[in-house]
């Protein structure tokens, strides 16, 4: 027979963008979205778990006249089921976000869902985007919405299960806040200041408004009027707002003021009469109310204006977790480690599909960053406990090792027989060392000759190996004998001497 | 402006083959899936979580001369990033099994990683074929291998950890058997009839032995020779050996006796004096041996000659756990439950990336199938506990009830204030109803002023509305008046109550 012609061999690497996770990375994510899930199913949220896959019609986001909707996403066109080389098959995609599939799913079965309806979901989302450092095209989402309802009480709920949920992760009060405005206010601002909707100028205010932290009120002041003289040297055209008009901004931007009561006083001062920034304020003051019988501080949520929020889709309320302690950046000055979640009020996604407006509200955590975070923090499990190794002395007595093994797991206890090549014994204590093991097994011939094994304690022993001065070891060795019958009890003590 | 032309809406459908899992679908599989994870962590496996996407090159399985290669697959091509028009992109897919990844992340990272290197990985994969009923083109897998090793000690351990795991996810001993055979034995077999590798013969002679379970030993007889007349009616065509020729099949599936020695000594006979069955037959009495050893029985583990696994990459040891529990299929007919996780040694994988061989052995359980068969036992918890619903009377007062909400929370009880329109009374009570909550609670502004709330028990309120004569709960009234200072305690009191 001919032989197939040699094909190269394939390259062994994860796509671009792309990441794998290994061990204690995976099981600290686990446990947090498991965390996470407890307080939102506690609040009376549902799960749900849509497939990866959608139809770019029910993503939407696309124009419709683009040939081939990939610009931001993972899209392809499947090969069409009849055959037929001139129709052409539906353009699927990775879902980007895990709220686009949650107002498809609402409009599919909304006359089998509870109304309104709580859901929390959990996991990947990809974005077809240019990766950067920690930049990756596949991670994590972990949203809760309540999708039927304009009430308030919806948007207060929202904030208090994130105060709740950064708590039950381990983020300590004081140092989280959950921040809240409302694009209400906001517009109510850019009608104050004479600029109507569709006037192109409101685009400016509102990417000036977003400046306010990097740049100040001189600054904001500056960039509305005629044009700022940047750090680099380089000037930036301003609005070319008169000072009258800038007003309404500077008086939005710094009405923040030590109470709620305050802070209200003030945006209404700055949204003048109009009527949309009047409503939005009295959003804010029911949300603040309830809040405020509920039991939550001003130490776990408050009424911030300066929070904008990118995302176009908001109608109302939006809110941010900040968390507010400080952390070294890669270049060792000090920065807040900043936003991990963040959501608010929309009215749009569902009306897409049904024509009828639907109001909803939620929240998205950002998982991988809050892990980091608790990373920072120190508040993740240091150091994995590896499995108990049983070494292999005698590669014949194969089954008197999976013997211990056995009773180790069945008294609770990780473990595991050494599977490669036993010939060079070093070997094996490097491989336990590579799995962090806590301890090891050894049993040669004279052992079971006289009925014992040898514990290696590979905690102490490490310990001793970098410090071999100090005298408390001494006392201890990081190896002993023991009666074979006694191995999971002697395994047991060391293991709860290592943890206390 | 010009307006925009106005877009149909989009469908709100989930794409072909591809469904929503809600509320308890989601948790019941997330906790089957923590359970499974803490058998294999126990047994020393690390979690591994790559991600959904790989380049196609690495999954391999294709035809370097298709231009598409999107058979069984979702695959597409990346956009170019130079932005020229002639470069095309690399090819990417969505992973179709955990194995093909796990291939991939060891070659990447073998030097990081212990040798050898027992992982986990959980998680779903993605299938581009015609969907069916039951069967989606996206489902879970939960997988375990131990890639460096040949030792039959591995081999041994994962048909432990599959009989474990069975048992603690809920499958009694005795509803369930893991079944060994062995690749090498099959091809003694072959060798012990005169077929050599390459003859066509082989390939039929394999498809006939498949057939063992439906036709029986006569039927392989007339199949592997002459042919046999079909059920149908028709005739089917045989394989054209002689008897004698045939004889090592017959020998090979009959070969299974009382005990291991048994079915060792007729397993012998069957592949007469050919080394590869030889050696097969030796893994089969060291498996066995560990098995013996580490206290697994017949009723959990056995060697059963007629397993032989599609797959052609196996190269020793297959296993397949089944369900032997009956349930009745759709017609209404008896039947086993069958297969639930499959598994084998396999050599090849890794060798395609660095060349070199690289033994592994590894499981895969079907995760869909397992909690079907739980859901089938009535093993899973079958009533969810819906959140107690503390109901609206007055908008006015949401803050009254909010603070209700937040104290059952913090006594640790699932609860939630009606969010939607609370205008029609009834309204609420049928959302309580969809939300299977235990309890409703309800103050209006009379019980308001008397400090006290309504309790109303839903559970018992539905049993009294079924069967309205029985006389043990006219002594229990399904709604009653409690102090508002007592509803936590309360409301608890209910919930032990429907529990025990």
């Amino acid at each position: 027979m001919a032989k197939a012609k040699k094909q190269p061999r394939p390259k062994a690497v994860t796509p671009k963008g792309f990441r794998d996770y290994f061990g204690e990375e995976v099981t600290q994510r686990r446990h947090m979205l498991g965390q996470i899930a407890d307080v939102y199913h506690q609040y009376g949220f549902d799960a749900l778990e849509s497939a990866a896959v959608e139809t770019v019609e029910a993503l939407g986001k696309f124009l419709p006249d683009v040939d081939r909707p990939n610009a931001g996403v993972f899209a392809w066109q499947e090969a069409d089921d009849s055959g037929a080389e001139d129709k052409p098959g539906d353009w699927m995609a990775l879902r980007y976000d895990l709220t686009a599939p949650l107002a498809r799913v609402y409009a599919q079965h909304r006359n089998d869902l509870p109304n309104p309806y709580r859901r929390y979901a959990m996991g990947p989302v990809w974005r077809n985007e240019k990766p950067g450092p920690g930049r990756y095209r596949q991670f994590y989402q972990c949203d809760a919405d309540t999708v039927g309802t304009a009430s308030m009480a919806a948007d207060a709920e929202i904030c208090m299960m994130l105060s709740d949920t950064l708590e039950r992760v381990g983020i300590p009060r004081g140092d989280y806040v959950v921040r809240v405005n409302n694009r209400k206010v906001l517009n109510g601002v850019l009608e104050a200041m004479g600029l109507a909707e569709g006037d192109p100028k409101r685009d400016d205010v509102l990417r000036t408004i977003d400046k306010f932290d990097k740049v100040g009120e001189s600054g904001v002041r500056e960039l509305l009027g005629k044009g700022r003289l940047d750090a680099s040297g380089a000037y930036i055209d301003g609005v070319g707002l008169s000072e009258a008009q800038a007003e309404p901004v500077i008086a939005f931007l710094t009405s923040r003021a030590e109470d709620i009561v305050g802070t209200m006083t003030n945006l209404r001062a700055a949204v003048g009469d109009s009527a949309i920034g009047q409503e939005g304020i009295a959003e804010l003051e029911q949300i603040g109310a309830l809040l405020a019988a509920a039991g939550y501080g001003s130490d776990q949520v408050v009424i911030d204006p300066s929070i904008v929020r990118g995302l176009g889709y908001y109608t109302g309320p939006v809110f941010e977790a900040e968390l507010t302690f400080e952390i070294l950046d890669e270049k060792g000055r000090k920065r807040q480690f900043g936003s991990v979640a963040g959501g608010g009020r929309y009215d749009g996604l569902v009306k897409r599909f049904t024509g009828q407006e639907v109001p909803a509200v939620g929240v998205s955590i950002g998982v991988d960053r809050l892990l980091a975070a608790l990373r920072e923090k120190g508040r993740l499990a240091a150091t994995p406990t590896g499995p108990v190794v049983v070494t292999v002395m005698d590669r014949a007595r194969m089954a008197d090792y999976q013997a211990m093994v056995s009773e180790l797991r069945q008294a609770g206890i990780r473990a595991e027989v050494y599977l490669g090549n036993p010939k060079n014994f070093g070997n094996q204590l490097k491989y336990a060392d590579k799995r962090h093991s806590p301890v090891a097994v050894i049993e040669g011939g004279e052992e079971k000759e006289r009925g014992v094994v040898q514990i290696k304690d590979l905690i102490l022993g490490a310990k001793i190996a970098e410090s071999a001065t100090l005298e408390e070891w001494k006392e201890r060795p990081s190896q002993f004998e023991v009666p074979r019958a006694d191995l999971v009890s002697s395994v047991r003590e060391i293991l709860d001497r290592q943890d206390g």
